[in-house]
């Protein structure tokens, strides 16, 4: 019998795991920490929530999800076999870096954008293949990374911005490995990368229910991309991955997507709205393709001060220390 | 770009996945295939379902499953710290391969015992060390295995049986690497290794709610061990792992526990029943304690043979090939 910390890996002895954003419990508190949808999920939701059979609970789900899977397809105008579910994307981003880029190998995405990332190559203890942000946050070509996966956040995050989207696919046609785009936001954007995923063989596009869909709670994510990729996922993930409350409610959100619509068309107006009134008090705003707004507190505010201010006022954001000078 | 099925790493292009038991449609089917319980779950169950507010899902789950460990702890007498809960002991599994054992490393296991551990060795690309069990089915002593992480389904499947604790608790003193005991039946038994967790540095025991607890549905399980194994895990884990639904779920589970252990009461009387009966017409029975039993057809009649005509009368079971010879 030996030390129990001595029986971990060492690079996951070593490693820090992912901080996920505060998750508090005081009701009073305005929560604008973790993206979430201020408004309820479709009713059909509320429908199939209240209705649902606990007897049924006793037996497994689908192991492969397969109503939910057509109903996605069927949004996105592919056949089934390019569909893969996950318990949120975070299973998928996971499991691309077992797929695509093991021990030994690299993963690349750009700097900055989602700090689960850089976690995930750790855990799978490879390459970090950073590529940073012009000064603007904006686009900068990665050339051809050495890297068997790369990570796009389409609109970016923690920015808010969408990257041109010829400039992505031109990046995609030209890399040698698989190219992950997280668009975890889509549904906030003018455009999208789906296509994309349609077209190229190299090309994943995710998308989460924690969202434009008001479902955070049940965690659920998809992904598109050709039939090989899929395959693989199949091939790795947990048997069982997704529960079968989540499959059912996720199914029922789907099917009335309109719903959801207009959320987001709702939330783009107070981004709008929001945006102007920040910079008429002179903030600088980034322009949002996402339910957030990113944004540089006037001279003489910094950004820490700004939170814990909100915070006294029952505000909940989240801020991010300045490029280092 | 490349040909999709190039960008797959090699190993999980050669290796097939796991194959779950199947999961049929027809309702008039007597579904004994992958071990369900025919009793539906707790009643506290239902009504935290049908009371739950919708509007909540729109938020992340805690990330911790902090309630959920701490009434997991308390009934096993344990600290928090000592649990973690997993989507479904599958993904406590899956995270035991690449926290105790990554590439280049080996993980041990009885055969026959539960199928996936060879595909999840195979998932993370680690030598098998496979130890046979004896010709009746039971414990052989493994010695001291090479490899960094051993799984010991107690009791066992698909035999049902118990192994005898002293000599697992023995093999795990002597063991060098990890011991994961996977108890998904262990309710049902008449004795259980969850001591050890408690007391040896090395030892994790797993535990699900599919099983016992009527909640396949909603997939979740969990391990008990030292903290630093624990905190392991919580690393490496996708961020909120655990549905917000899941998590209610099952704290209403665990808080009624005695309707689970009348339920185990009434399914170990059957067992009994059951056992006898096909005694009775000549079966070999294994002694099972677990909710299912592994039997020898009596001479003449193959086990394939007795799965068609039960599947013919609408009764689904599985049946395995007999020993080469």
């Amino acid at each position: 019998m030996s030390d129990s910390s001595s029986l971990i890996r060492p690079h996951i002895r070593a490693m820090h795991g992912y901080v996920p954003g505060e998750q508090p419990v005081d009701p009073d508190l305005i929560k604008l920490n973790t993206n979430e949808n201020p408004y309820p999920p479709s009713p059909r939701v509320a429908d199939v929530l209240s209705s649902f059979d606990p007897a049924r609970l006793r037996l497994y789900p689908d192991p492969m999800g397969r109503k939910l899977r057509q109903a996605l397809a069927d949004r996105h105008g592919a056949t089934a076999d390019r569909v893969f579910v996950g318990n949120g994307s975070d299973e998928i981003l996971a499991l691309c870096t077992r797929a695509f880029a093991g021990e030994g190998g690299a993963i690349g995405w750009f700097e900055p954008s989602y700090s689960l990332y850089p976690v995930l190559a750790d855990i799978a203890d490879i390459r970090h293949v950073p590529v940073a942000l012009d000064d603007d946050f904006q686009w900068r070509d990665p050339g051809r990374p050495d890297a068997g996966l790369f990570f796009i956040t389409q609109p970016n995050a923690p920015t808010g911005m969408l990257h041109d989207t010829s400039k992505v696919e031109s990046f995609c046609r030209g890399f040698d490995g698989v190219v992950l785009i997280d668009e975890a936001y889509g549904d906030f954007a003018c455009e999208s990368c789906m296509d994309l995923a349609l077209t190229l063989d190299n090309v994943l596009v995710s998308r989460s229910f924690s969202k434009s869909y008001s479902l955070a709670g049940i965690r659920l994510g998809y992904v598109v991309g050709h039939p090989e990729l899929i395959a693989a996922f199949d091939k790795i993930k947990d048997s069982y991955n997704i529960s079968m409350l989540t499959q059912a409610l996720g199914l029922a959100a789907v099917e009335d997507a309109a719903w959801m619509e207009a959320n987001v068309k709702r939330i783009r107006a107070t981004r709008r709205r929001f945006s102007e009134a920040l910079m008429d008090r002179g903030f600088h705003v980034y322009p949002s393709e996402t339910n957030f707004v990113w944004i540089r507190p006037p001279e003489g505010l910094s950004a820490a001060d700004l939170f814990q201010k909100l915070r006294e006022q029952h505000i909940l954001t989240r801020h991010f220390p300045g490029p280092r000078t």
